[in-house]
């Protein structure tokens, strides 16, 4: 077919589908203001437009998605997808389809992208380990076996990569700065039971993993690695008296605002402030159930704090300076995951029984825009492309 | 999308993947890794790529360009370019060309986009005032007189603007969450004598302003806009014996990391420590000549710091938890600017007299590439699209 003639049929195609755009379609577009909400069940992407408000469409095909995460490629065009089945799909998002897509491994619970952007690597739990592919191909670049389940992988500055081995109780940093395909291996043994979560600081210095088989995190201050890991807060996490926890609180969002860390207790109804300086309680904020994410706003200025089973309808904002509740909102259930603009002018909502995507603006606390979305769970911006940890 | 623009679009995009775009096509691309170089002489811009570390063109016919700043759209698509002339010009960054140009005043110093991306808002010293235009169309939102010199104008959370009259020693706010053609406008008299320029800093919590008419800075805290503005450093400056100041040194960019800013001594050879919960003095780390600017990685490991005349031609960098330098860099003559990756694996130099780009990787200093350049002075990248001040 000529060029011209392939042009046409597309228009043709266009005009019976009237506004949406067939999928084989590509736009020129910025892709400065794009993201994608997981639609968990369906193994399904909604395709999102922060300035418009507005989803783009639907991209299918992308396997059993509950838990998923996703990184985004240096030129925020592409979407890196980790699901639960070990797949590992490269979207695009010009062209609302799957670029690429494999299955490499049996079980996989999320990944990050290298700083410079040329590699993906996914932590795995069957049969555990951490691979790297080439960003571009998908191609493997290197294996890492672990013995043991892999968490928190997390990019670090210097072409780095930090996980956590929850079964033997170590953090290793994995350098491919000299060669990807032998990645260098620094083992930090003995630092605790079961890690279950990590996060990596805004900054890129501090790695933080939550420990499930004990109380207490491990802190590895990546600006100083010989020091080695050091154990912290030793009365955080489920207690002597193992408190009913409905769900682990996810670290990788920990609000950090001017030296505080503000993460979320666990199995307590309560935010717990924590002096990143020394890594001592600062104290705690009573909230309204037990929290999952707690995301500070891009200026730092309120948190914005979601809840575990039976409060998981409920959304509190907290004002920083004055440690109060400024906002209770009632989104309605299962509200799964928060996602600021990268400024912070307004936060978007999964209600996941609700079957929709939520819009409100941070300062008015007014809904902007309500989008229907089947089940949805994670969504994220493509300004995590420029970030570390995201 | 009409239809008909869609088809537009595709063919573009047809025509682009053919083989390497001629200057008038557009690309089907992702934003997120694109930049400028201003060529100040010629009144163009490079149009970079910062992946593949190249040029991907130039873009003529944006009038006078020294000291010319940017700022990126939301969506990463569209660079503004605020130009002495009093010109601003909307340059599509994946058409590589001019969208549209205006000739906004007399003599402009720069300019600011408001958080929700919708407004342009530029300072003015001819006749002196700030404008506000549609992001989109370049129409005239508001005019907002000012009987003096604009400078320091920044975009503040909550969809606010703050800049400095040069000429009355006053700091405004401009609030355009209510009505944008009439923004409310709060005003600081008396806040010190030839404000000269100012910056926000990364968390958008502090609006700082330096002072050309006396020693000391002027401190606005956002989160606490009530309690007015107050001086600090009141040894900072070009002093009492009025020290030979070879070039004002830039606050735009101050370093912020961890509670500290590295700022540019004046008229010193050294770069000042101030404590930001008190803005107070820290202490100073000498450094090779009088500073301009003083870059924080985005890691904030390490400071990246440019000269005046006559170090022009050098680059220091300062490890922070050390304080020390690490790496004493000669470029060539004329270093103007430097702009960071926005992970930060490299940096990008001007060398003005060398006409020539420069690309170093920030861990082992080795240089990766050159690129041709006319006279070049300010890098931008499109990531800060998502920052606030920048």
């Amino acid at each position: 077919m000529t060029a011209a003639r392939f042009l046409l049929a597309l228009g043709l195609a266009a005009a019976a589908q009237a506004a949406e755009p067939p999928p084989a379609a590509c736009a020129v577009r910025g892709t400065g203001d794009l993201g994608i909400a997981v639609e968990r069940a369906r193994g399904s992407l909604q395709w999102l437009d922060t300035t418009r408000k507005i989803s783009l469409g639907r991209v299918e095909g992308l396997g059993d998605l509950s838990h998923a995460s996703a990184v985004f490629s240096r030129d925020a065009r592409y979407a890196y997808v980790f699901g639960r089945d070990g797949g590992l799909t490269k979207v695009d998002l010009l062209c609302g389809r799957v670029a690429r897509r494999i299955i490499q491994s049996g079980n996989s619970i999320g990944g990050a992208i290298s700083q410079d952007g040329r590699y993906i690597a996914a932590a795995n739990y069957t049969p555990g380990g951490v691979k790297i592919f080439d960003a571009e191909t998908l191609d493997l670049v290197a294996d890492l076996p672990t013995g043991s389940k892999v968490i928190g992988l997390e990019d670090v500055p210097g072409n780095r990569f930090a996980f956590s081995l929850w079964d033997k109780g170590e953090i290793w940093l994995a350098d491919l700065s000299e060669d990807p395909r032998q990645p260098k291996i620094t083992k930090y043994t003995g630092i605790g039971t079961q890690p279950y979560d990590a996060l990596i600081s805004p900054d890129g210095r501090w790695y933080v993993a939550g420990l499930y088989g004990e109380n207490g995190i491990a802190v590895l201050d990546l600006w100083h690695p010989e020091a080695g890991v050091r154990r912290a807060l030793p009365d955080y996490g489920r207690g002597e008296e193992k408190l009913p926890v409905y769900k682990m609180p996810h670290l990788e969002t920990w609000a950090m605002v001017g030296g505080l860390a503000f993460i979320p207790g666990v199995g307590r109804h309560e935010v717990v402030i924590v002096d990143t300086a020394t890594w001592t309680l600062a104290g705690v904020i009573p909230v309204a159930g037990q929290p999952v994410f707690v995301m500070a706003q891009p200026d730092g200025r309120r948190l914005w704090v979601n809840f575990a089973f039976p409060h998981y309808d409920t959304v509190q904002v907290v004002d920083v300076p004055s440690r109060k509740i400024v906002q209770t909102l009632k989104p309605g259930k299962a509200v799964l995951h928060m996602e600021f603009t990268p400024r912070g002018e307004a936060v978007w909502l999964s209600v996941r029984d609700g079957n929709r995507l939520e819009v409100y603006d941070t300062a008015s606390f007014g809904k902007l825009a309500e989008l229907p979305a089947e089940a949805p769970s994670g969504i994220f911006f493509t300004a995590r492309a420029h970030r570390y940890g995201l």
